[in-house]
């Protein structure tokens, strides 16, 4: 197994998700190495027209930006060991989907992460992931079995 | 060029973008061979209970249905020449943005098709594509200019 | 969707399995294109000393017969849209299993075929499945899915 | 040549064929890194109910579990510059033969382990490999030879 | 061998080399399909503004009309079993550079045309091909003696 | 299975293996396509310098002509269902097993054809092959195989 | 993300774009590792008749050379995380779009730098680009945004 | 760059040239990482049956040791940035022509080195390669080239 385990975190940028998976990836000495898109949602939207000179129309304007996104993203799914993507209950999200077909595309083992009011609506991507998780501490769960092959002990409330 | 030309029409399947394609394509005598997902919304949902035997629990059932369809389309995309994914302004349609994923990871040229207001929300998907149109009519004007180096007469009206 | 669609049959080669399945289809009238390993257990096993020459040793007699076999497999799974894999209750079937592996490397959808009590045994297998079935009319059903996008009509019995 | 040289130990998890060649190529000095599966049985078997909630039908228990399995095995296969299968006396061990065609289907270099009992019922999976052995310490005298050159001196017990 | 062998001829659209390829070929009998970029300049350089709609800044009008092209020459290049680049003398013709590194990227045979006074120039490129050819009479040759092995009689000309 | 199966023939170009082959499958009503390089020995010498003009330097006329030849030669490689490479008594035919590692490594099913003197000296190539024959014949035999599954009648000369 | 961020630094060799680029990540403290074709001219030029003796034609002084700063090359395509290639206002520099398609076929991010008076020449390469810069400063930011997510503060002069 | 460079020099085992190599590399301190075959022959023909037990056929004593051989090569293969493949006067050397081959179809940046009197058998080889050398003496200098761009100085004797 590679050490350390390189895991890109895909997906919303709106809750705390990513935070509770790397502090408890930490606090468990798991050998993690992540990456994410940029969560500050104000750069993500300006950061191509704040580099590149700006636009007067709003479609260049996303295309600017959605391309140097791009490059941070297709370069952590390229490295990836594994991809977790999260989806939340806000915002279309359609970046996430289309990272979960990428990573899916390329053979990269996927870990889909939402609620479960989410569940028909995520089908597809959920039929192409190894595992579908409803908490960051599933995640968390996963990659520390996934590293070291250790369960919890029994109690009872890892659902 | 490969003819006729294989193209997969992935996305949305509750208005009519496909037939205008599909019809203005044999209009014009276009060579194109045409994939899409199966467009019969409860057929596309129940596939897998009704094939496979039923499930007590929403997400198996929901699983069962994804993985079948997911054959029919990673065939299609598999086998495409062309790419055209279409976002309505209903449901969620992460698995359209799903499927943009996949295409473009496998390098297949992808075209996207939406309204303006969805731009924003796209972004990361129109980055990927080759081209972003707005009507059906300008999905079937590039299949024209790909197929045949045909542009329509110089009228007003295809914006 | 290309058509013919070219489905490899892979697996069990003593039930009548793949003859109820073709014959289905020729009813259906599917356009399906199908690929198989030879049934005849006697010639699989023998041909690779009757084409090349008698071997003193088990090991090589059977590393000659595997060898000429492989040549029949990995071009049917390079060639297929679809892969069927059958698991039947006599003999180890570790062929089956291994070319199960090579599809799903490969990328194509994979449909696993075996009975309920093997489920436990074979759950990384079906794990990296589409669909699994129980019985031939099921993938049959499944074909014609994929191929035409209809589901048999709601009477009782294939549920 | 990679060093450390990464060795993917899959196959039977009942006996101590991994700590044999672990502990041999440690004495040896050999610069390997090694993966393998869980090879707790009951976690393995567990660990899709334990980590993401229990399941009420077998074949999705089953599911869940085969799920987080794959993710490391196929991280672990991804990654090994060598896959060494082994197979045992017990159980089906269709997952055994399922990643040894996803190796070879990589091209990556495959080294089976069996007794001579197996030979007839394992001779597609044995026609994939650059090595069959018997033994444990052949796969080591395999190792040593690819990492250094060396060969054991001319005594007369390594057959 | 493949019959039709399929060519792309890409590169230079102000001369009629690819007459002279196309009209060789016919008058030979050779089976080949060919594709080509459009190449009524005007179009080409207006396509993505006339099928999208206009732009107002320089270079998002290019980019509209490249975005296009570029989906007709990589279904091109993805098909073609042979890849022919002309660079005439002028315009910078980066576009033909890109798609002989694209062409070579892929693995496709790629034939470079030039003048001998482009030779300087065009090292790199020409260092990617298997042939290099200062006459479209030359590729023509070329394409005969691929598909069917003959040489011209021995005369003197060729050169 | 792809009918016809596509079989390239490489490798030795002084005796009449490819004819036999050739004669045999059409009186055995086999559906194959071959491919093979060009067996004229002096046009496969002369063809760089006769189509694209005269070289002072022997090592030059070889590399044009070398080029021309591996247009042939890729192309028929990436087609090839199965590559069947022939080492004679003559020449050093480092182009044969130049061929077979192309094959080899592209994954394409590798039959080896060659006298059983060569045997020490060939023993890498004839490892990467899943079948090494020493008659046409036997080659033959092995495409009716892997076509229709037949084996011979039950004579004894086909060793 | 891997750290360091692997960039090739494609294209153009007589200004010092390179070394603002190498200076400010310095300064800047990104970690970034940087490769480049051989800056000097006359080197470059000279090298392959320099090291593997001198040719009479022109045309195989220029090949020898391009072949040996094409092993330099894809070596860095082949490791780069990211590709920057700059086109300025002299020479024909087709190989530099020889590299940009090279970098493109093989999924690799592009980054193009050049003057905007070369948009239109261009427009083709700036296509398959996922960001368009003007100065190395703009690729500069752009590669801290990708490795660290952040951007300048919001003064006036970044474009 | 990737750095240290990763060098496989293939092919022959009976003169000094990887020492001279290796040697002068390191006194001009390069950063190489170099990979070869088992070059003590014995060794080498031995290692099969010394391993995994003694063989009575010829054919299936060098199988078994060919394939101990390949999984060396295959691994230092897929490692390699670089392959420099050496043929000298004695033995058939179709392992190196095999290698060659299988270096060329993975991309691998290829270099040749041979005497003058086996150019016209090269051949193809050397149309494949980027580099065509005489003696280790050149090889070195390109390895010097590619990782830092010196040349030596203008003496007149490398050639």
């Amino acid at each position: 197994m590679p050490t350390p385990l390189t895991v890109h975190l895909s997906g919303e940028i709106h809750t705390d998700w990513r935070e509770r998976i790397m502090t408890g990836a930490a606090d468990l000495g798991l050998e993690l190495r992540f990456s994410a898109p940029v969560s500050d949602h104000q750069a993500s939207d300006d950061c191509g027209t704040t580099l590149l000179g700006p636009e007067a129309e709003p479609f260049w304007r996303d295309a600017k930006g959605a391309g140097l996104n791009a490059i941070r993203s297709r370069i952590a799914l390229a490295e990836a060991d594994v991809v977790v993507v999260r989806f939340g209950d806000r915002y279309k999200q359609w970046n996430a989907a289309f990272e979960a077909g990428w990573a899916a595309a390329l053979g990269k083992p996927l870990i889909v992460l939402h609620d479960s009011e989410l569940t028909h609506a995520l089908k597809e991507v959920d039929a192409a992931a190894l595992a579908v998780a409803s908490t960051p501490e599933q995640v968390l769960g996963i990659l520390r079995y996934v590293q070291r092959g250790e369960l919890p002990p029994p109690t009872s409330s890892q659902d």
